[in-house]
């Protein structure tokens, strides 16, 4: 990550600037630091200063900067916590970034129907403090104390994605300001509709290129009557997969499953002060009754001591998951905590399971003749894995070298049958890799992307060029 | 449902002609009956004749008789096993009708990654026959022995929904063929991704008038252990909503329930020879491990007589579960049966569950006011139900009324923020309730369908007119 040498002055139009300060007042920002921050990423991306940052609190708000905005041919990001890692928030190509986080009420929650509809800045964090009381909780949960508008733009998912889906599942209906300025609503609150074109899943991954998410009805779930955890250690990465997929099979409802390789081991080890084993390793969470918990664990546990496992470190205290959760949240910054000053380069590859083993296999031969370090860890159940590379931010030569073998992997992953991303996005990391995928169907993106922007101002040079 | 009643000549071009009989030989078909079975529909639309009929054995044929019919400005209508009831498939418009039931291949099963790729025709009951031997099943069961092809298109669901989920969760990957002739693949076989715009999701619901699926591949999963089925009259509609809710938030993963109400039991055990309490009534499965099953069943059975539910006749016989299933998927047809000689007119609505009782009551007052007979069904766990009325079709004074009936409901679901169409479409029928659904949101697809088929010639006039 470069962060820019010298100070970028606005190129809004005057006119523009004045609307906006009409509409905004001191919530319109132009200092060269609150831009800079809005022009960063989580990860190895150059900073790119967007021209100015809005902070509206409602969607009339968003209406009025969005109108502007295309009247002035201006770009318009939207932007959540700026925790996504593909470059999906760099303002390419300068323009106004719409920053939704004080759009952050929970509007309505809805107990009986166990859904509830809030604004995109709300985070996933947030809303799951406000719930408890009611008995529910969201269960996507990406790592990063994201926004739920964020988490929807880009499709996330995370550890629970294995027993409660992705955002693809989780929402309900969306209301999104579109480029001709229309405030509209994606669907109704039923569970389920046959009404029409799917519009809420065509928004769910388009990372703010067709429009932009303000308000989201999301689905909940009932917080489970018991809740175990359990941390099992294994000799070979095929043992557990292995378990993974047998449990699956035998219809184990898996509310969690991760697995860490001996790399990563050692770095949450020494970051989060863990003392587990430095192999590859499974942390699960197990939800129900708390009957059919027992049964869970008592069934796994049998399928990973016939897979090689360790010790079945099982347990049922709040405190005791808190800390194995909190280990795996962090581990993204405990790898880049394996060398001083360095910064982080994540990608991730998702493939059917029966690929798994073999192609973190293969990726981790790769690893072993690299000259940086790198860690893997991924949401085994669903066949999708992270690999993060530790690298020195003033060798670009290490840049490159990760660049190389991501080109690896990421090529690797297609020859299975898997994607280029299961949980990323597109972005500016993967564009190429889109084409490689998908082939002829990203021309039938670009046609959908033509038809609803034709002016390619909602977040310009996002998920592929036009 | 009216017959033609003059002999309709076959309007296409004489080139286009002459393609088609090149193409398909004697899958070509011009004649008056052939064409007259693909222009009906189950329920009540008026027959209208597509000026042909072929039946491609592959996508390349698709792909064939699509560049033809384009390039002669002539629709094409998709057409599985005929089985929708919103007039998804009549050709409004002429054209050729793309019968799909020959292209019936299960191309490959992946057990070990759940997963199966199939052709568009094939159908549920064909799959599940097929799959029985590895373990696996394809839970979305809509009734009727549809393709796999139509049930994407119609985006669905049936009594599996409340756990499984809708053909929106179940598909992975859709190959497709475009109005530009291209023959794509709308995702990779992982389990997800988060690479670009959810083409698959756009797919699904579509009613074919993006494109033409030509193979489908689908999430499966595992047969359980165990199954219980499960039968409970209430004296109250509230008494068996509550059930079904309280049991939802309890956290247990009912696999299917359905409500039947008084009018429904009498017609079904009239129908498919039960002897059951002509009450609503509550019929349930249950699926998992033995322990748990029978634990799911002591949980629900202490909700329902805690809700005024009388005995819960539960049975872990297949012979008995088939028997219920059996009359519930021939529940149509024995509400139809309930007046001799008479026709169906089925509408479906959805609603967020805790308004569900209230909807089906309110509606049950005025089939109470009406002169045809009506029943009520649904999948109750979804908030999701239909309404058969039983028309005589002599009598369009009958099928007014239907009509003014059905306007109340779907007025009445909307007011509940619920939706006009739970699983069956829009079709024909529902186009003026999509509006009000969902307004500008419909200029959305209306640009969608503008840009990916400008020529409006894939099943026109459906979901909306342009």
């Amino acid at each position: 990550m470069s962060a820019p040498t010298t100070s970028q002055p606005s190129l809004l139009p005057a006119a523009l600037l004045s609307q906006l300060e009409a509409i905004f007042a001191d919530r319109l920002h132009l200092g060269q630091a609150i831009r800079a921050q809005h022009g960063a990423s989580e990860t190895h991306f150059d900073v790119v200063l967007p021209d100015a940052v809005v902070f509206p609190r409602s969607t009339e708000e968003v209406v009025a900067v969005v109108k502007a905005c295309v009247a002035a041919d201006v770009a318009v990001i939207p932007y959540g916590a700026g925790t996504s890692i593909e470059g999906n928030t760099t303002p390419t190509r300068g323009g106004v970034t719409i920053d939704l986080s004080e759009m952050n009420a929970i509007l309505q929650v809805n107990a009986e129907d166990a859904d509830v509809t809030v604004q995109a800045g709300v985070r996933r964090e947030q809303l799951n403090e406000h719930l408890r009381d009611v008995g529910l909780f969201f269960p996507i949960d990406p790592g990063a104390n994201a926004t739920i508008g964020g988490m929807a733009s880009t499709r996330a998912s995370g550890t629970n994605a294995v027993r409660y889906g992705t955002m693809r599942d989780a929402v309900l209906s969306l209301r999104v300001v579109t480029p001709d300025g229309r405030d509209i609503r994606t669907a109704r609150r039923a569970r389920k509709s046959a009404a029409g074109y799917d519009l809420t899943r065509l928004m769910i991954g388009a990372e703010g290129t067709l429009g932009i998410i303000t308000e989201i009805t999301l689905r909940l779930h009932g917080i489970p009557e018991a809740i175990m955890s359990a941390v099992c250690s294994f000799d070979t990465l095929e043992g557990a997969v292995d378990t993974v997929v047998q449990s699956i099979q035998l219809g184990v409802p898996l509310a969690r499953v991760e697995i860490l390789d001996d790399m990563q081991m050692k770095a949450s080890n020494a970051w989060s002060k863990l003392d587990y084993p430095e192999k590859t390793t499974l942390f699960f969470e197990f939800h129900g009754s708390e009957r059919y918990v027992q049964e869970q664990v008592e069934t796994v546990s049998a399928i990973a001591a016939d897979n090689g496992g360790g010790e079945f470190k099982w347990s049922n205290l709040p405190e005791e998951r808190a800390r194995l959760w909190k280990a795996r949240h962090e581990a993204y910054y405990a790898a880049v905590g394996l060398k001083k000053g360095a910064i982080g380069w994540a990608t991730d590859v998702c493939v059917p399971i029966s690929r798994l083993a073999e192609c973190i296999l293969e990726t981790k031969k790769d690893l072993a003749t690299a000259s940086i370090p790198a860690t893997i860890l991924g949401h085994v159940g669903d066949g999708n894995f992270h690999v993060v590379f530790v690298l020195d931010p003033n060798k670009p030569e290490e840049a490159a070298e990760a660049e190389a073998l991501n080109k690896v992997m990421v090529r690797r992953a297609l020859d299975m049958d898997g994607t280029c991303t299961g949980e990323h996005g597109i972005g500016l990391g993967k564009q190429e890799w889109l084409v490689e995928e998908l082939g002829d169907a990203v021309e039938m993106m670009r046609a959908i992307k033509r038809s609803l922007d034709p002016k390619n101002l909602f977040n310009p040079g996002k998920i592929f060029s036009l």
